[in-house]
């Protein structure tokens, strides 16, 4: 009973530290400009499920002196949440450019919108008020590793455009592009995190792997969406990945490990952009469940990390939390 | 005799700083991926005049206690230079996908040879690694101006977007996108060149609007040039502004001063992206004329703000090129 009190305070703190960074997220975006209000309305939509602040706000309490306390949680942290959270989303604004996707959580993309322009436009402004927004922290040193984190992300999209259409994409080129592309940043979010609570250098380390941990299992859960999901529960355009000549796991495996005659009919299917058939064949030869099962191990391995916190509400939450990565539907 | 020596040996500094800028250039954007490698190789032919680098050096000679010495350029001058030429190529990059420009700087450009998909990584990429680079320099007071000038670049831009194929824009209106997405940068280096010389807060304002006025002129002349220039001379696509409803002040000169007949035909040959009808009538109403004088006055301003310096070589090299900006053929 107590403990569930407890539990139930700690994902109160986080709600209301998340509603913090929302609110910073309007403030910093807010111009002198209604034409730009307006479009900064409309990417909030894009707003999702919030790991990054989530992360770094659960860390930011895992790692710090006092767990369970409110207090625990600065500005600074929530300015962290914020900046992490503007990055993603830049990259999803300037993704369904790259993507042509027609929807994403349930409403127009801006480029559907909008047109091209605006969504290259409107990412650089969210890039930029990430980085200004980084400065006001006043902390040089997460400045820096910031901007080293999206140096490493724009490589890992410009690695994966590079291998487009390419079929023999093995799973270590795989691996290397989501480390890029997702894990490092959603790995800085947990170190962040720690690391403005004070924690000592093993902690923030061992965070950082969990956090690097839960993004690739989170990116290949959506590679597994993309192909096997219900458009209608993911709220996305599915099918759009192979679409687009980008390889994700389900199919690196299924061309890695799929019977010849597997093979040669998965190939057909993705020039001929059949998802219904590819999803069919990679549920058959069993390579969605290597995928799955990839994602789970990765689960396995990031909850490991959590040894480094004493036990408390917010680690049990963070164990949740990578549980859920590969449980979810959407 | 022994004056122009001096107008040597400062040309020389310049030279000299501009190399050391173009080095940092290249350590900074080199990858562990050749393929980013190759894009970024690509990019430097977008390098043209580089003024923003050039007045970083020569505001920050002028500003220094020693204006005729190597010595008053530091590293960290030219690691500013390098941070605004990378900003200035990521909007570049950007502007070519938003207006599927075939041909800049008379290389292909990355989105007709990669496709829009690189062009935006690639142009997010120089953004990134500029604020990277940034944070190197070790000055938190020009990480977070650097973050306010680049949301301010930003918002000018979504500001244009939005009074895309607006016939009835205005000339206050205009100067504001104008100051927005071109002036706050250009001051900024001046401003920062001077700073990072120790000059006095007066020295350091009148230069940044001193760049501010360079800026704004050199968008005017663009402007000019994009309707009246000889394509073979500039270097790029001409007539694109219009073709893709960007209104630029010889057009709303134009539109707002011509007799009904001129405006008539003006819209006429807009709608019909009739270049050659629209330069003869900008010509002849003598709104090309009228552009180019608004031009000569901010060159003008521009240089009054000069006055602030004590009279040395750098300065004289100030005042010519603030003289070129309008005098230019490309």
């Amino acid at each position: 009973m107590l403990d569930s009190l407890a539990h139930a305070s700690v994902a109160g703190i986080l709600t209301e530290c998340l509603h913090e960074t929302e609110a910073i997220f309007e403030r910093q975006l807010a111009s002198d400009f209604p034409a730009v209000n307006d479009l900064c309305r409309h990417v909030e939509r894009y707003r999702g499920k919030m790991l990054r602040p989530t992360l770094v706000i659960l860390c930011g309490l895992a790692a710090s002196k006092a767990p369970n306390e409110r207090a625990s949680i600065t500005e600074r942290h929530c300015m962290v949440a914020c900046v992490a959270e503007m990055i993603h989303m830049a990259t999803l604004v300037h993704d369904d450019v790259l993507d042509e996707a027609s929807t994403r959580r349930r409403g127009a993309t801006v480029n559907s919108l909008r047109g091209n322009e605006t969504a290259v436009m409107l990412g650089d402004y969210l890039i930029s008020n990430a980085f200004h927004l980084c400065s006001r922290v006043g902390e040089p040193a997460i400045n820096l590793q910031f901007g080293e984190v999206t140096n490493t992300l724009c490589e890992g999209e410009l690695i994966q455009l590079h291998h487009r259409d390419d079929t023999s994409l093995d799973e270590p080129t795989y691996f290397e592009i989501i480390r890029r592309k997702t894990a490092v940043l959603v790995g800085a979010c947990c170190r962040f995190g720690a690391a403005l609570s004070g924690a000592p250098g093993t902690t923030v380390e061992a965070l950082n792997r969990f956090g690097m941990a839960v993004g690739s299992a989170f990116q290949i859960q959506d590679d597994v969406l993309d192909l096997a999901g219900k458009e209608e529960v993911v709220g996305k355009s599915l099918g759009r990945d192979f679409a687009k000549g980008k390889m994700t796991l389900p199919l690196i495996l299924l061309l890695a490990h799929g019977s010849s005659a597997e093979r040669l009919c998965a190939l057909d299917a993705i020039q001929a952009h059949d998802g219904r058939t590819l999803r069919d064949i990679a549920e058959r030869s069993g390579a969605l469940d290597m995928a799955r099962e990839r994602a789970v191990a990765i689960v396995r391995s990031a909850r490991e990390e959590l040894d480094v916190l004493a036990a408390s509400p917010v680690r049990d939450l963070l164990h949740e939390l990578a549980e859920r990565t590969v449980s979810r539907e959407f």
